[in-house]
């Protein structure tokens, strides 16, 4: 029990690497007394990085940062904690059919020409429609409501004229959110691609969101700031109820310490708030939201090999696997910056991910897929495996983030962060920029710091927002177009013009014809 | 702290009237004794009776039953609770496009010949396709995929041709799940009217689910359980914490009481298993399901008047109102049985609900609607109001019941009622009869006691599972279909039959013009 007077904010739970820790160390900055409750007996939430002999380090959560995320890499800086490039040299292979294709640049390209069409089409519109939502407020967009009741699905099924595009559109969302198309918000979806900066972005590794990791762990940037934060930063204490009644707030922890403080930043997904008791109760809105956000479904597999064979071979290490019957769904090359320990890191989204929960890494059969889309049985014979599914965990609920299934964002996403009397909420899932990210979670985590110190008096209203400076190092490049991509009809267009060309074409022949046998009199 | 070793079964909190109350029930008059914690400072859930001078009973929350409900009648008759119907003897009304149509029945008939098809055809569409989904397994129905990963209202852009069809099946979902059309999935509400027995049961003041209401009001139910179980039911018990790593059962209480048991049945709401916090971590899909089952939005309205002036305009007080504007969507006569204190009771559903959360009773104008409805000022003067925002309840976190987004169902399903370890679990949302009702909270907190008695040996697998004989005072009758309602075509149908007869008869009109014409040789 610690009914100090001299605790001034006790911060919630931190999770990816830094709502709750990245919230502290402003407040402390700035003055402060903050304490983190941190419900694990580790600090950074969805990220998690494990070291032992066979792997060196490895990231089973939360791993990839890329321009833009320019607070992430402030905070990594400051750290001196170094990034590398996730490898990308040689060639990415799409596999689908039962068949590799070998590709560079971000997305796959297509070689049926309606399917490059509609494919086109389908991306460009996306980036339209999200050029629409605003970052801070996805519910004021001009066709919130229309676009909330629809799921990804649905959307896909209005835009897409073949399989080939509707199947990899399913992937996009599997890979981004770690949920179905049929189990998202078309608005919300569209809002996150957007304020991650646009489809290709959020969806590259070289100038995207993984363009590179960080040496040594993502953990370690949540380290440093729990060692800066020093006592402070209370493990193994899970928040199990808040407590408003009186002039402090009172925050009782399971390991049965009580800390009383004069704010509270609760920096837990939404959905966790559930696992807080609240008097008084919360209002209506807040209650039903943290009902209705949930976290995504993914485990994280690494396979570790003897050698790095694929680069020998031609590839990256990025599969872009499209099959029902295959585990993962996306690889990268997750060996060492240094070529040490040679390792491919990947996905099993969403429903696989439920599929093959309860099954061994042997019944998975993730190297049986590997072996398929490389052309080797080089790719059989693994020298170690880590993994981590993320839905078994009781303090995150599931990974990357949370998703809005439809009709949710528009009804409840004004109160996401809206503080309740002296609470104020953080997260990742509460930014406005890389949202879902590490980023994200330090946005969000200073952001509501910032609000705090705004309702003590030492910043203005005006101040709580505040824009990051470009990283010196690390700089975005635009994604420029092509005349084509820009231009190419859409399958729709293209029938048209057909149709259009066709009837032309018919009524001149006709026009002729006419002429010739003198029906039309030569004037 | 009780660190009783006599503590056999500890059932945690109970809802509804019933499951955690109905199993404790069970488990002691089987010899065994178990202990009921309740989070709130009453019992009874999701039923709530307030009795008051002006009301002098009124239920706030779950008040209706009817035949086919025998587990609750069953305890209703033990206790000598009566029951009465809910005043359906004059007319009821449809408000649409602003005009009032008197009706007797169940639906509202429709006059316009297209929409009287179309609306015929959507109903007795929902109900066949209903039959085809096991109430005990709705995954396993042949089109579960397929239908889970529809919303219902893709299912109802797909079904109906006219604006007056989508329109009330809307209401239809707002006022049977409190959600909206969008966001629900199509196997999930075409499973939950059927466990109900189908379209007609379920939406049926007589002859259904809302024939009749409780003398004195429904929480007797469970307060007549309460006083039975006597000092085993701890009042303002919240559980937060569960631990399982032992011989025994260790929970314990926000109010920081221990207790011990050899198993707990877990009788919230699915996603009010948040509340504890487990050790071991629940299996990762429960973990994700109780993310993924939100409650339901209603506020229960119920306006007194001096007269029951609708009864002599030959009204009954039912009303089905079909407009955006007004607050209300379905009424109900809530006058006593013995005709005094004449009222009102109006649901403010869904997207309403969440609108109308932050309004005062002032602000959201329900007598106006009522007295357009109505035909009269009369109901401008109300003497009482009574009302209750369940969203507001942090444990309920909304009313009546939880929803399945799209694609939740089939991914998830399978975990609802499925032990973990030494944790057993009830709660309306896991019965197979009336799910979502007071009956289904009878249904599940005894088949889960039965469980327990299993699991101890006293019991054989075959008996968890009881049917429960009719109620012989009220006895369901079955709901006729007439010819037409059977064998009307769709507007599908129709434009179809149109469209070949147009052909036959055109064909004919040709044929006979040919053989005038001698083109056809007369033999």
């Amino acid at each position: 029990m610690l009914p100090s007077n001299s605790l001034h904010v006790c911060s919630c739970w931190c999770l990816c690497p830094s709502a709750g820790l990245s919230a502290a160390k402003l407040l402390k900055a700035s003055g402060l007394d903050p304490v983190v409750l941190e419900a694990r007996d580790r600090v950074g939430g969805r990220t998690f990085t494990v070291q032992n002999k066979e792997a060196k380090w490895v990231d089973l959560g939360g791993a990839y940062i890329g321009p833009t995320q320019n607070r992430i890499l402030r905070l990594a800086k400051e750290y001196g904690i170094k990034t590398y490039k996730v490898n990308e040299q040689e060639n990415l292979v799409h596999y689908v059919n039962g068949k590799s294709y070998p590709f560079k640049g971000s997305l796959p390209p297509m070689w049926n020409p309606i399917a490059l069409m509609d494919f086109n089409n389908l991306f460009r519109t996306m980036d339209k429609m999200g050029e629409e939502i605003p970052r801070d407020a996805p519910w004021r967009a001009p066709h919130a409501e229309e676009w909330d009741k629809m799921t990804m699905q649905e959307l896909f099924e209005k835009l897409c004229w073949t399989r080939t595009a509707r199947r990899f559109a399913t992937l996009f969302v599997n890979v981004n959110v770690t949920s179905e198309p049929h189990e998202v918000s078309a608005l919300w979806f569209l809002w996150y691609v957007k304020q991650c900066g646009g489809t290709m972005r959020i969806f590259s590794t070289t100038n995207g969101g993984q363009e590179r990791k960080f040496v040594g762990g993502a953990n370690q940037v949540s380290q440093c700031m729990a060692r800066e934060l020093g006592d402070r930063v209370k493990l193994q204490s899970p928040v199990y109820r808040i407590d408003q009644t009186g002039d402090m707030v009172v925050v009782e922890t399971v390991d049965k310490q009580t800390y009383k403080a004069k704010y509270v930043i609760v920096a837990t997904p939404p959905a966790l708030n559930l696992k807080m008791h609240f008097n008084p109760e919360l209002p209506p809105l807040r209650n039903q939201l943290i009902n209705r956000v949930p976290m995504g479904s993914v485990i994280k597999c690494m396979v570790y090999y003897r050698e790095n064979f694929w680069r020998k071979k031609g590839y990256c290490g990025s599969m872009v696997i499209e099959e029902e019957g295959a585990p993962i769904g996306l690889t990268l090359d997750d060996t060492k910056p240094d070529g040490t320990v040679p390792c491919i890191m990947g996905f099993i989204l969403a429903h696989k991910c439920r599929k093959l929960s309860s099954l061994s890494k042997e019944e998975r059969r993730i190297c049986e897929i590997y072996s398929k889309v490389l052309g080797t049985d080089e790719a059989l014979h693994p020298v170690h495996y880590e993994e981590k599914n993320w839905c078994e965990e009781e303090y995150s609920g599931g990974c990357y983030t949370a998703y809005f299934p439809p009709g949710i964002l528009t009804q409840f996403g004004r109160v996401l962060r809206e503080p309740v009397g002296k609470l104020y909420f953080a997260g990742t899932e509460t930014a406005t920029e890389w949202s879902g990210y590490m980023e994200g979670a330090v946005q969000a985590g200073e952001r509501a710091a910032r609000e705090v110190m705004c309702a003590m008096g030492k910043l203005q209203p005006n101040q709580i927002w505040q824009p990051e400076p470009e990283n010196d190092e690390i700089r975005a490049l635009p994604f420029v177009t092509t005349f084509w991509e820009r231009n190419l009809p859409s399958v729709d267009g293209f029938l048209k013009f057909l149709g259009v060309s066709t009837f032309l074409s018919a009524a001149a022949a006709a026009g002729l014809v006419a002429y010739k046998k003198g029906i039309i009199p030569r004037s």
